[in-house]
């Protein structure tokens, strides 16, 4: 049944129509703060200044049921194949990222969930070999990754995240952009002697990262280097980058898990192990693990984010959702979620081919704090649209050293600018002059845990893919494949068909409005 | 008069009724892309792909007029009194960033632009003979910048945008987040003995700035090195900062130049010049006065630019803005101009103190192409709602080195992916497969410019600051202060006095909502 025909939407949609005013007095306050919590594996969600009340809460979960997305969920986690749309031709995969991390208790029963966890195992034992034997021989003190999309944008916020727990001499570098300027400018600042190369593609024919392994395989070969000595395949078995005589060893990733959600596969395992070493490494996966146990308990974390996220988008109609982590190690996970759920819910058709009447997965965006205050938070208190935010916080910073300066430590006042803000967005303040009036009333939750180590990344990894799949599953969409991204590949081709022509002198193929373009390109004052 | 009741104003409503569609056959075609084209100093801005007809742009032009855009730029640089609020308490000051640069031919006549020019020229003329002694003496291979929102962002971004014309042994680091994670990060991969320390706050009593610089001064104090050979103040006349005897050098910046709009003051001035050279920095300030002269003539470029971008706001009620430049160079630019844009024009009220009844700034947010068609297109092409998108590019890459693969360069890979996205959104896809479908329709442009070289990217900087401006005078909003971060920092510093309680065991202030939060803070599991 189409979504807005669920019974609980009706009520959710009258709710929507007298929904609370935090800025009245009263409303916004402690008892309120402390009741609207619910915490689990060491993470409390606090959603208090959300626009919400116990009786949109329930009738929340009420839709959650209704859509039966508990049920789905735990399809998904046994390897139904979720990954489709009914009555047309689309991918038909189960969706497995799950059982990458799928190593510790409570292992799934059903078949295609254990033989993905088998695969999965068999890939993290070679690697934990192959890592031995980079610490025994000891040549290598960088590694580039080269990949794009699902293949650079987690591994590198997982990198990022985790910096102080770095093992001297084991620096990981990213080539994804199809720009020369991106390889040029990694090439300049590494000993290609000492690096190793992992070339991350599932099809073995993604353009830009066939085109950035040419440039630095040609670069190796410049100085009288042999690839092989230093390039790793991280791709689907059988695919072109599956060819033992042009790599030093070759890692496997499969259909079933999708680039987005493949941080925890080898698509990130090899970088991540490399630099923090495979005990973290696994210390990721348990911390996933964990997630994904408890996505399936009732009326989870994931499921309360996912269902918050409805609320802002589908009843009080906001376009957009931004998330600021208070915390620089989050450096890139904003850019990470907006790929995982924009690519994901940014859909207009549902699982059985109809067009949605309704609104689906909003724009995602954010950068860190205390940053973020110093740039587009004036718009947020005081533009004219209301912006959901999800902050994100730890209670401990991840280096030890912290310093008193005017009584109180940065991590106090990292923490002091986080609830300040969950605050003045909620309340706002009057002001007899307009210009230092705040509306407030403006929705926001918090995520809060204790220390962001590699077991808490890896839960917090696991989270947000849990949220974004969730909340496909109460739409009623495919999260899982990425038809959308087609038409530009092909009608980039074309215009390098057109560029081919140009340099052979020759007519091209017909196609108007690429050759105007060119044209213009080529009127150079 | 309010925005609403102008006359082109009713005539553009009625206009995006009956709003161009670029779907239909012949439509969006070669001759529509060469002749929506404008061009000045280096740059195209193609804006075939917009959803506008040479009526839309005329009446555009129109409300310009009306809205006397073009005469509060001519204001704005001559150094009229333009961040104000009238009839109520606000800043009162000029608006003379373009007075840092104003330093070339076609200098302002009026009193003031003359006078914050000549100031300006003292700085940079103190700035050349600092750097001449640096480069003599040859002792620092680092820089580190301590500052936070326009002190960070835009330096920052201009930083990453020039890697390509580093000198050697010129690193520029980078510390702003109150996170002490930032703050040791950085200071475990610099040599402090070869480094130096900028420190930006105008105020000197930027809370984030001044607990980072106390932190990385105890960091040099406890290996034995004197602060004052190492630290260097950018600040007002007369600041806390502005203090010889803490510092080897200080350079002014001044209350009429916002932080968003202080990249070419010294505040980006100083890190720009030490890692690029002073000539270079010169050239950054040569392509801005170009843009900044440009910009107050008839139908610039910035103006048209805002044009669309108030059409796409106001008119067709797109609540985003995307900005994607297809340049690795480019990779924090999207950040800067989030908040030049978020925090001049996320503004509820108008500059007579009238609440408007109409949008403001949308969000804007991006990432870089190619990697953002891996990220985030998949919405952009086939969500549910249109995202307009501002893409940059350029003919030519940086470092002169690029390769073929299959035919094609890099440069010319990531240019007919530019094009072939643009053409995918406006033109969209039919098919039989709802899942395959695109509606197209889907608004961008294209700003396009030879060489991103340090003219170019001062110019393109100036480009988006105009922009900025010009949409605020539209809107008749005051661009240039940023009252909304107020409120934040208040209730951060009463949560602080709690915390200073919670030490000494006494009873803080009466807080209740960030009792509430503390005591969450408290209770670990």
């Amino acid at each position: 049944m189409s979504f807005l025909h669920l019974k609980s939407v009706k009520n959710l949609q009258n709710l929507a129509r007298q929904s609370v005013d935090l800025t009245q007095d009263g409303v916004f306050n402690g008892e309120r703060i402390e009741t609207m919590r619910q915490s689990a594996i060491g993470f409390d969600l606090l959603y208090a200044a959300e626009r919400v009340t116990p009786a949109v809460i329930e009738a929340l979960f009420e839709l959650s049921d209704e859509a039966m997305a508990m049920q789905k969920m735990a399809d998904m986690q046994a390897g139904v194949e979720m990954n489709r749309i009914e009555g047309f031709d689309s991918e038909q995969r189960a969706v497995l990222h799950t059982a990458m991390r799928d190593q510790f208790t409570h292992r799934q029963k059903a078949k295609n969930a254990m033989a993905a966890s088998d695969m999965a195992q068999a890939e993290l034992q070679k690697l934990e070999r192959f890592l031995e034997v980079l610490d025994r021989e000891n040549r290598f003190t960088d590694l580039i990754q080269i990949g794009i999309g699902g293949s650079d944008l987690g591994p590198r916020a997982l990198y990022l995240a985790l910096l102080p727990f770095a093992r001297p001499h084991h620096r990981v570098h990213f080539i994804s952009n199809v720009d020369p300027d991106d390889a040029n400018n990694v090439l300049n600042r590494v000993d290609l002697k000492k690096t190793l190369v992992v070339v991350v593609s599932k099809s073995g024919t993604t353009l830009e990262t066939l085109t950035n392994e040419e440039f630095v395989r040609a670069r190796l070969q410049k100085l009288g280097l042999d690839p092989k000595e230093h390039f790793i395949a991280v791709t689907g078995e059988k695919s072109p980058m599956d060819n033992p005589a042009k790599y030093k060893a070759s890692f496997y990733i499969w259909d079933f898990v999708g680039g987005r959600y493949s941080s925890t596969s080898m698509a990130g395992a090899v970088a991540i192990g490399f630099a923090y070493g495979f005990s973290a490494l696994m210390e990721i996966l348990r911390g996933a693990h964990a997630m994904d146990a408890h996505a399936m308990t009732k009326r989870n974390l994931p499921l309360l984010s996912a269902l918050l996220g409805i609320w802002n988008r589908n009843f009080l109609q906001l376009p957009t959702a931004a998330v600021v982590p208070y915390s620089q190690a989050l450096i890139r996970f904003p850019a990470h979620l907006q790929q995982l759920d924009m690519e994901s819910n940014g859909k207009s058709v549902d699982i059985t081919g109809h067009f949605v009447d309704f609104s689906t997965g909003p724009v995602v965006w954010g950068e860190i704090g205390t940053n973020a205050q110093h740039s587009f938070y004036q718009l947020i208190h005081q533009g004219t649209q209301a912006i959901p935010v999800e902050f994100i916080g730890f209670r401990k910073s991840q280096h030890p050293f912290d310093l008193d300066v005017k009584g109180s430590s940065s991590q106090e006042k990292l923490l002091a600018n986080l609830f300040a803000q969950s605050i003045a967005l909620a309340k706002g303040q009057k002001s007899a002059n307009p210009n230092r009036f705040f509306p407030g009333n403006r929705p926001n939750r918090i995520l809060l845990a204790d220390r962001l180590d590699p077991y808490t990344l890896g839960a917090l990894l696991a989270f947000y893919e849990h949220k974004v799949a969730l909340q496909g599953f109460i739409w009623n969409i495919n999260s899982f494949d990425q038809e959308g991204v087609q038409l530009g590949k092909v009608l980039a081709s074309q215009i390098l068909d057109l560029f081919a022509a140009q340099r052979s002198s020759k007519s091209g193929p017909s196609f108007e409005v690429g050759e105007a373009y060119l044209r213009i390109l080529n009127a150079k004052k």
